[in-house]
């Protein structure tokens, strides 16, 4: 790896555009790839992405924009995923350039469908990266506040923690402050996770629960997330940190989040179908849950907050009987 | 103390209201005292509290309605104060009754200015209520949601359990479930640090921090109120029940706390008094925030946060700024 390392970053949605503006405030050049070939010409002639963060103004003279996923990867040393979990293996599939000497950082918060495997695990086992290549970077962080510059923090995870604070360095601004970790598979589930936990907040709030219950609700789901996450991968972590309870808060409480939005529009009766179809963007959670319920098939943690989710998203269960049951289990 | 117990609810307040129409749920009497001649007038001819959770209809037979203290506190044997603790001393020097025989929770949530005390050590050290006699009674939990008979979680914490157990069971109905726990010093603290922590996420708000710093600030928030409350009384808890996380996040999180509001016109540059006049109600976090200052001089554990809020509201100094050097102590 060079002394001055390049980064590109792969996505064309609202964190992925947040991501490029942290770096472009360090870095002479981002290379960045998204699919819509409208997208990279609109930035390029009007300076901002037409579809996402549209406020963010670029210098585009700082940006290799590509449609071609090969041209990114190839130009960068480390890489920052930030597409949906669903399409992060078909968009895997036109790489023709091998991953295995990069450093990939995974800023998707999702588990990937087909492989029911986190993020990282993908990359290690379907991409043969190391898994010391391979790292997390996560909020509590919604990237609209990335556009405004107000004061966020995010942690970077990567087991080789000289590779998370390179990349931390490249983030931080006055408006950025970054914090690094070793716990690569805890911040990413924790991320996985939250959107679950944002879901049922969501639900709750459709079905007619108020903020005292909401509370509640919040302090069984980071009890249950810690439950969870030590089954999965044991090691010393404060659940209190940031990288997991600030996560699941400014998502659980966020009025703006797809997750809790696609949850109340579930509570307030419509079908998951419709749901989907009305919002027409992907609530990560949706897969999380199907993911999260059946590793814990196998894991056996308490997660009663994540069974009661899938079963109204997979089962077909009737949400205010589903909740019913629930609130007896929280305390 | 008999079988069947009676009690007393002492405070005039929406908290008070909220507790009166709990109870009302299961005993045939509740006492209930407040200061307010025309208020209980009004409740006897209208049914309902004049000032606070109006929407609120009592069955008047059920209550023994007194504007003398004395009068409520000899027919009860449970009594469960719920006035602001600035008015708690003041209030008890009309009693002529003594209290040592009788059980006393505390639904306060503040440091009783004069003695620097927790309400539970102020009526053990002043009025020789043993401390096997003296309990909290504590959220998450806005008493709005009462009045709508919104599904709510209650902590009854007393050093002997029997008697949260038995307070528990006359508050729970179809919308309120109850927990028991003995950690009374633990639970009550929280109650109070809560408070301060909403004064800083207004004043945050007030400065124009985001929801992605205010996620931060109530996971460090959280920490910090775990350090505190193990120096002052360790014992084993987790703080993220509902009686500490939850309720620090019912009234963090909530546009309605009058501490969260007080700590927002702070941070939009209204003086101390101009907010207090402003407001015309006591926000609580006000005098917690120097007794909890106080109190660590001698614990000495690390809360930026509390120090910040003292700060800001004792030391005058400027909010923008203690802000700009806490964010550094924040991670």
């Amino acid at each position: 790896m060079n002394e001055k390392p390049s980064f590109g970053v792969i996505g064309g949605g609202s964190w992925a555009t947040a991501i490029v503006k942290m770096l472009c405030e360090n870095l002479e050049n981002v290379n960045w790839y998204m699919r819509s070939v409208y997208a990279v010409e609109h930035i390029k002639k009007q300076d901002h992405n037409p579809n996402y963060l549209s406020s963010v103004e670029f210098n585009t003279d700082q940006l290799n924009l590509s449609n071609d996923i090969n041209t990114t990867v190839e130009a960068s040393d480390f890489l920052i995923f930030a597409i949906p979990s669903a399409f992060l293996k078909r968009e895997l599939e036109n790489l023709t350039i091998p991953l295995h000497d990069k450093v990939v950082f995974s800023a998707i918060k999702g588990i990937v469908p087909e492989t029911s495997l986190i993020v990282g695990e993908h990359f290690n086992q379907y991409h043969d990266v190391p898994m010391e290549n391979i790292g997390v970077l996560t909020g509590p962080c919604h990237a609209e506040e990335v556009a405004l510059e107000r004061l966020s923090y995010l942690t970077i995870a990567c087991l080789d923690e000289k590779k998370a604070e390179l990349l931390a360095a490249f983030l931080s601004s006055d408006y950025i402050t970054c914090k690094t970790s070793d716990d690569v598979i805890g911040t990413e589930y924790a991320a996985v996770l939250k959107n679950i936990y944002a879901i049922a907040a969501g639900i709750a709030h459709g079905l007619g629960y108020g903020d005292n219950f909401q509370s509640v609700l919040m302090s069984n789901a980071i009890r249950e997330m810690k439950k969870f996450i030590k089954k999965v991968h044991k090691m010393k972590r404060n659940i209190n940190d940031s990288a997991y309870l600030g996560d699941l808060l400014v998502t659980g409480y966020s009025v703006f989040s797809r997750n809790r939005m696609f949850g109340n529009m579930i509570g307030k009766g419509y079908t998951v179908k419709s749901a989907q179809m009305e919002m027409s963007m992907i609530a990560e959670g949706y897969y999380a849950a199907e993911s999260a319920y059946k590793i814990n098939k196998e894991k056996k943690a308490k997660t009663p907050i994540i069974n009661a989710v899938y079963a109204i998203l997979y089962e077909g269960k009737n949400p205010k009987k589903v909740f019913k049951k629930l609130v007896d289990k929280l305390d």
